[in-house]
């Protein structure tokens, strides 16, 4: 038997699945660069009041960390119920570390080996990812010319693919473009497979109660997904969230394995949630910021996308990683994602937002924009 | 088409993958009694002053909790190594929410469907769930009479099995049997598979040192699992680590979906390990009340397995479930748990371990021996 030299044993020489070789591990680069516009953070950390409240919380929780923590974050469930509305209990709520955690529950459930993942394209990076992880096939069909979807086109691409599993993401990553709740509708009444709708940044829309959660009273295969880490300013504090029927959180608690919660993080998580006016004043204020961005990018002559998030999605560029590189070197990052040609920037802070500009300003003389006959 | 009711839709009544029909959700029972010896926890909290350094690290991590975690957990993984010792760098640990996450990373990355992992049972009675979830075939084999393994007996269960992946327990849970280093040295020499060595109890050995962490200059192809939960009395902090080659840590690397770790989780790990010494002292305190739990049980005619961890297997009863339930009544809980009439107990502090044996004293005369005649 011929083993490679252990301490110089390499990637290549393990018995890695072979659908994993060549992978890379995911990730937007984490960079030290005074202005981070790159990974549709909030740029407001919690405040004073809620640091000193999540402190007290761990202190308190402290006291029986040698214990496993509720396994099913009860206290924590009873939170997000209050908070989300629309009458939900409790019982119709599955938090889980991020939404990555929760989406790779719903995919062990539901998904898996033999079974379909149906979304469209250009969306959130890390669907492909949940799906490799879980062994589901990962179908795209794409969005239409302007980033959206009508009943007509999910229908026909559903009755072409025949998922198993179908996910929507209103507001889209990275586009901002929305579906409406009335195509959703739709949509559920006509299929028998499972409809996950990705609502991480529904917060940021001009109107967040226009939720799919409104639809779950007349679907039971219907699950709605948030996450705390974008209005609630807790990406740090990884808590991503489902809301469904009871059988489907019955469903995702047979997957997930026991105590994946640690008791910090529900503690921490309760906190943020009972501070929801002060996050989300912080959102007003963060909605406003991307609108003003939107016009003034279109004032410069940029092609923008309308978006209903904390991000927009600009250009077009002939060469965007010249514009991403060039302001980067100027100490602003942004993201080099979504359709080609174009660059998606985040709400930050208004001295974050106007570093943006400025760093723009500087660039833009010299980046070569396409126009529709260069295509 | 067809569509149940949505209010009142069942499990049944979704499209469920088929091998979840009809499983329920792990876990031992969580319930509020006064002395609770059932999941191995450690029985110390951590300490005020350990208490109050967590609530410090967290307000001050909360000031950035709107970003993103340090996806790659450096510091956390220093701390890590430097406390592991054996010359390892932080590029060989592998820091996860739990060892059940760190396992479910190693069955991702080296599992998966058309893939087995082979494992000696009685043992820990969540692996099964690891493989369940990641489609890899699990495969058992008996331990051997004392439950204890040789190199040839496990051996002659990887020639016939042919796994991908061998997974050695030791010390074993629920035996707390051990598995000698210089035989898992033999087996990691004569195969190509991967060797998982789960160590989560090592702690608790009399000779903590005597880790297979030694033989990982030797071997490629060897993990070592580890966890918090235990000596460090973190079981709601949920923090487990593999201990591996670099090449095997970027394996997992490209499976973990990204942030899976918590920036409060990595700072309160932190905190825990920079107060190792007094967690360690505890450990040893409850070294010395097992083995004197053992000697109880054995000067009241019980039969006992000799345990190197912080628990301890004794019975045999006709009728376990009745002891359970008598010690239960008396607020005691224990576990019924691993082979046919015996009980888990763990080591727990004077106070409970005092309880504990008040209630057995109470309940031994009634309840009926299994004497090796009556098998």
């Amino acid at each position: 038997m011929v083993k490679p030299e252990p301490n110089s044993i390499q990637l290549a020489d393990l018995p890695l699945r072979p659908e994993l070789v060549d992978a890379v591990p995911y990730g937007a680069p984490q960079l030290d660069v005074p202005v981070r516009l790159n990974v549709n953070e909030n740029p407001y950390p919690p405040s004073e009041a809620v640091r000193k409240d999540m402190a007290k919380a761990v202190a308190k929780a402290a006291k029986s960390l040698n214990r496993y923590p509720d396994r099913e974050a009860t206290a924590l469930r009873e939170d997000l119920a209050r908070y989300i509305g629309f009458g939900v209990s409790s019982g119709q709520i599955w938090p889980a570390n991020g939404s990555n955690e929760v989406m790779t529950h719903i995919l062990q459930a539901f998904g898996g080996p033999e079974r379909t993942l149906l979304t469209f394209t250009p969306t959130y990076s890390m669907y492909p990812e949940y799906a490799r992880n879980t062994h589901t096939a990962y179908v795209t069909r794409p969005r239409n010319a302007s980033w959206g979807l009508t009943t007509s086109e999910i229908l026909s691409a559903i009755e072409e693919v025949k998922p198993n599993i179908i996910l929507l993401t209103t507001p889209n990553n990275p586009t901002g473009t929305t579906i409406p709740v009335a195509v959703i509708d739709e949509v559920c009444a006509r299929t028998d497979a499972i409809v996950v709708v990705d609502e991480a940044y529904q917060e940021f829309t001009d109107a967040p109660e226009d939720s799919c959660i409104a639809l779950l009273p007349k679907y039971g295969r219907l699950i709605v997904v948030r996450t705390l880490s974008k209005a609630f300013a807790l990406a740090g504090g990884r808590l991503g969230y489902a809301v469904a029927a009871p059988a489907v959180v019955d469903a995702l608690r047979t997957v997930r394995l026991p105590y994946h919660l640690s008791e910090v993080s529900q503690v921490v998580a309760r906190v943020a949630l009972a501070h929801a006016p002060e996050m989300l004043a912080r959102v007003d204020e963060l909605r406003e910021t991307r609108a003003n961005l939107e016009d003034w990018l279109q004032m410069h002559g940029l092609d923008v996308v309308s978006s209903q998030s904390n991000f927009v999605l600009f250009g077009r560029f002939a060469d965007r990683h010249a514009v991403f590189q060039a302001l980067l070197d100027r100490g602003v990052l942004i993201r080099e994602v979504g359709p080609s040609g174009y660059l998606r920037v985040c709400a930050g802070t208004p001295r974050q937002t106007d570093a943006f500009r400025t760093a723009l300003l500087d660039v833009l003389p010299t980046a070569h924009r396409l126009v529709p006959e260069e295509e």
